[in-house]
């Protein structure tokens, strides 16, 4: 296990950033009052194929060998990572496979399209989907790019969190939404080098709490499709994430689903930006934990803002 | 009737500064492509109070002797311009009462008190408002801020397209929508005077045509209740907008109920921002006069981002 460090951040920064936005950092006085804390949002939303996913997808894509390249990439993603890759290899205009739950969003499904990819589809499990991908990639002997399980990928994501510590300075903590780990892994990789101070927490599903459980035992423990309306969020972490997670991570907050609802609908209404229900996670766990983070300087990572506008959570369908 | 002047507008600008955002202009490399034209999104739904009114509201209570300001000031309005008196009277800590038809959205009503202004409510016809205002201002001695008729107001809200031309340079033209014309008004008064070449189009629902039929017609015809999803563009002009819409406009652009909510639908999907249905009726007119814009540096104004979320248009109520 080759495990990332802050030399392959950097790369990765000047690797990607022909392809990537330096997305905007959103300030709110409305969400400042009602937290207690002073909230920097970092928005991914606004990034690149609607996620900060791309940062990591691009890294891998542009950091292949012409040889290797030409037989193109492929991987396993809920949405947004198979987006990212399908964006990136447009981008080097080469082959992209995606496996994708048949449950994913028509809207991500859309946008893999868009972008040129192809599309394989599995059961809403981690188990099939790794079955499906197996025989995908054994037919095309495309790189495999791991949504996060992947230090290329990891390296990426390192650069979103140094590039909001570069647009607003210090901050007391960060708090990043955590699935898989691809996204905390990263903050971890890039704030324990530039700013060992700041503190990071990952917000996470209550109903898809399987980063939580493995934090408090002290090793991975992953559940078979977990049901969370914050569907980015519902994959176990890996070894590579683990060993970031299980080191760096100050403590791991959880939210319910009625809070991941209405911390989205909140920061819909107050900060008019459109952003999907995995990125809410954070300021839920932020409102539910004032005392941590009261008169803090804080960090929000808004990760992705992929949403199926037919589809949102606090309508009936 | 007192006729606003560019020195107005400077004015205005210097004295509302310290209560509004400098909101920034977004672009969109997919919109581009959609329209053919190269578009500049000025995005007033990121303004205080979430929407541009705050310009006029705020030039209108600032410029207030303190003899008239302790009266405080009132004003009706279909929401938006209530909610930016509100914020502005708030600011200054003076009363402010709005007449407000009791079909306002709720988002909108909440935000009135919110800023801790009063409601009287009406029906929703333009003359019932009239008449339902003139009462509340006999009773409280309030001064009367139109929400778009009145030279404070029009030269407050002038500063947004001041702004926007500041922020990205010459336009061969700005889409605005228009509903009393205030908006409007703004920028043909300043644009008149710093960018005369930049061509004027106002975008109005088809299902509220009054100021298209009014222009093509050269007199000023008001309807009484029309029904459009763009709520905030409901009102008649009145002879001070009519003054700038008749002298300055190039075109009124009409679109229909559908075009509008899938432009705002668009937006809302590739731009991550949230705004009014109002606001996307300059996006579907460029998209339906594609040979006019075609090639053209467009300026696009987002009015407003004010939206009650559980009434999307798009969705099942």
């Amino acid at each position: 296990m080759y495990i990332p460090t802050f030399d392959d951040v950097k790369e990765a920064q000047k690797r990607i950033s022909p392809y990537i936005h330096k997305t905007p950092v959103l300030t709110s006085s409305f969400m400042n009052e009602l937290s207690g804390a002073e909230l920097f949002f970092k928005c991914e939303n606004f990034q690149k194929a609607g996620v900060f996913k791309v940062r990591g997808a691009s890294n891998a894509v542009f950091g292949l060998s012409e040889e290797k390249a030409v037989k193109g990439v492929a991987t396993h993603s809920s949405g947004n990572h198979a987006l990212s890759l399908a964006y990136a290899a447009g981008r080097r205009g080469i082959p992209v496979t995606v496996v994708m739950p048949h449950t994913a969003l028509e809207a991500k499904k859309a946008a893999v399209y868009g972008y040129g990819g192809s599309i394989v589809e599995c059961e809403p499990s981690t188990s099939s989907r790794e079955e499906t991908f197996a025989k995908v990639v054994a037919e095309s002997g495309a790189d495999f790019v791991h949504p996060y399980n992947d230090p290329r990928v990891i390296s990426g994501q390192a650069t979103c969190s140094l590039e909001l510590l570069e647009q607003v300075g210090k901050l007391d903590a960060v708090v990043a939404p955590i699935g898989g780990g691809g996204m905390v892994s990263g903050t971890c990789l890039a704030l324990s080098n530039v700013a060992p101070e700041t503190k990071i927490y990952a917000a996470e599903p209550k109903n898809a709490d399987d980063a939580f459980r493995s934090f408090k035992a002290g090793h991975i423990i992953a559940d078979d499709a977990p049901v969370t309306v914050a569907d980015g969020l519902k994959v176990p972490l890996k070894d590579l994430t683990w060993h970031f997670v299980s080191s760096h991570v100050e403590d791991i907050l959880l939210a319910s689903e009625q809070e991941i609802v209405d911390a989205m609908k909140l920061i819909w209404q107050r900060m008019k930006i459109v952003m999907e229900p995995s990125s809410a996670v954070p300021l839920a766990t932020i409102l539910k934990n004032k005392n941590t983070f009261a008169g803090k300087r804080v960090g929000v990572i808004i990760t992705g803002g992929n949403v199926d506008m037919n589809k949102l959570p606090w309508m009936k369908s």
